[in-house]
Parts: structure tokens; C-alpha cells; sequence
């Protein structure tokens, strides 16, 4: 195992930690922004007339979420080109 | 394991992981987009007259999902070229 | 196994921790902030006039989560670059 | 292995363990802070003249949660530099 | 394997070893904690007049776990400088 052979063997492990990393953080966020949405239309269904601020409070909470999951793609991202 | 070998190998772990991350964004969104259009459903069911305001939360809130998973799909595809 | 091939496959490994560790405060961040999201989208719903307290509650409990997990994926990056 | 070697292969591990770290103490504060948060949501629609009593309470300890894990992340990015 | 290579390799274990301590740390202190709060806010919703009581047992009791995972954290810290 020369040094030529163990940069072409790690260049495989970051890249396939790249891909499943990226697909995790989009678990995640499956899983945060899905139980916001779905609390957000059964909120809608009981308070019709609050719609304007459970959407506003929906789309803030949710936004934190999408911020730390784009942020970590990106992160994956960057392990293929650094 | 000369360097060419450890090339061809590392390519396939690289190839797998694209494969199942691609995957796994997949069932990301699935999980979350699924819960919110099945609460939207039974919302609308039960407010019949606030179907708009249910339909544009439900888009937001998905749309928030699809992006970060398309985002994770797209970094597995970039794994394969880079 | 010399030095510099060892150099070459800590990298890998650093790279890969780099990938899956952002990921991972991804998934904590999307639990975490989709509990509160949703028990807020519920109390919104409930007493509609305390709307704006449980907001601002909401965003003080998500913000503390988003400052730990914005703080790890930042470290992951850290670690490609130092 | 000699010397040099070894030291090349172990900071390959100390990065792993850094960014693997860093995200499971975001895992914790966002496990234990999304439990607060969300009860403190429940409480607020419950009794929403005892906001203030609730959002302190609430804030005194995720802020508990909030110095550990915030510590534990400073203690992964120490091992980066040390 | 000499002494020299052995110390180089002791010391990546060591520090994988104190990443990975203090994050649990992080988690235990995240679940404890979480679940004081919780409880707390839900008492305080159920008995307002009692609030001063239950926040100060709740002070009391999440500050028994926050000494021992500070303490925890510390140890970690102590492993990367002894």
C-alpha cells in the first residue's frame, strides 16, 4: 500500500461519505419539516381564522431547519472538491 | 493493491454511495412530504371553505422538503462525475 | 505503510467524519426544532390570541438549538480545512 | 508503522472523532430542548396568562442544556487544534 | 511497534476518545434535563400559584445533572492536555 494507492482508497470513503451525508441531512429534514407541516394544517383545520400567523410561525420554524440542513449538504459538498 | 486497483475499488464504494444516498434523500422526502399531504388531506376535509389557505401552507412546507432533498439528490449525481 | 500514506488515509477518514458529522446535527436540528414546531403550530391553534408569546418562545427554544447544531456542522467544516 | 506513521493515522481518528462529536452533543441539546419547548408550547396554550413564569422556566433550563453542549462542541474543536 | 509509534497511536485513541465522551455527555445531560423541563412546564401550567416552587425544584435537580456533565466534559478535556 503505497501513498498513490491510499489517496485513491480515501478519495472512495469521503465521497461515499459525501453522498450518504447528504441524503441524512435530508432525512432530517423530512422528518423536522413534516411534523411542523402537518401540525400546520391540522392548526389551519382548527382555527381557520388564525391562518396568517400559524403559516408565519410554519415558515420561520421550518426555515431554521432548512438553514442547518442546506448548510450541511453544502459541507458534503465541499468534501468532493477540497 | 497497486494504485490503478485501488482506483477501479475505490470508485465502486463511490458509485454504491451515490446510489444509496440517492436513495435515502428519497425516502426523506417521502416521510416528510407524506405527512404533510395526508394532514393537509384530512384538514381539508374538515374545513372545506379554508381549502386555499391549507393548499399554500401545504405547498410551502413541501417545497421547503423538496429543495433540500433535490439538493442531496443532486450532490449524489455530482459524485459520480467528480 | 509509510507517512505520507498514512497522511493520505487519515484524510479519508477525516473527510468521511466531516460528511456524515454534519449530516447527523442536521437529523438532531430537525428533531429538535420539529417538536417545538409542531407543539407551537397546536398552541397557536388552541389559544390563537397568545399567538405572538408563543412565537416569541418558539423562536428563543429553536434558536438555542439552531446555535449548537449551526456550531457542529461549522466544526465538520473545520475539519476539512484544518 | 514507525512514528511518524502513527501520528499521521491518529489524527486521522482524533478528526473523525471531532466531527462525529460535535454532532451527537448537537443530537443531545436537540433532543432535550425540543422536549422543553414543545411542553412549554403545550403549557403557554394552556395557561397563557402564566407566560412569563413558563418562557423563564423555560429558558433557565435549556440554557442548562444549552452550556453542555456547547462546551462538549468547544471540547471537539480543541481536539482539532490541540 | 516501539514505544514512540505506540505513543502516537495511544494519543489518537485519547482524543477519538474524549470527542466522543463529551458529546455523550451532551446527550445524557440533553435527556435528563429534558425531561425535568417538560414535566416542569407542564406543572406549572396545571398549578400556576405553585410556579416559584416548581421552578426552583427544577433548578435544583437539573443542576444535580448539569454538575456531573460538566464535570464529564471536563474530563474529556483533562484526557487531551494530561
Amino acid at each position: 500500500l503505497d501513498a498513490e494507492t491510499a489517496a485513491a482508497t480515501f478519495e472512495g470513503f469521503a465521497k461515499l461519505g459525501a453522498a450518504l451525508g447528504a441524503s441524512f441531512a435530508a432525512i432530517g429534514a423530512g422528518m423536522g419539516i413534516g411534523k411542523i407541516g402537518a401540525a400546520a394544517m391540522e392548526a389551519i383545520a382548527r382555527q381557520p381564522e388564525a391562518s396568517g400567523d400559524i403559516r408565519s410561525s410554519m415558515i420561520v420554524s421550518a426555515a431554521l431547519i432548512e438553514g442547518v440542513a442546506f448548510f450541511a449538504v453544502i459541507t458534503c459538498v465541499l468534501v468532493l472538491f477540497v
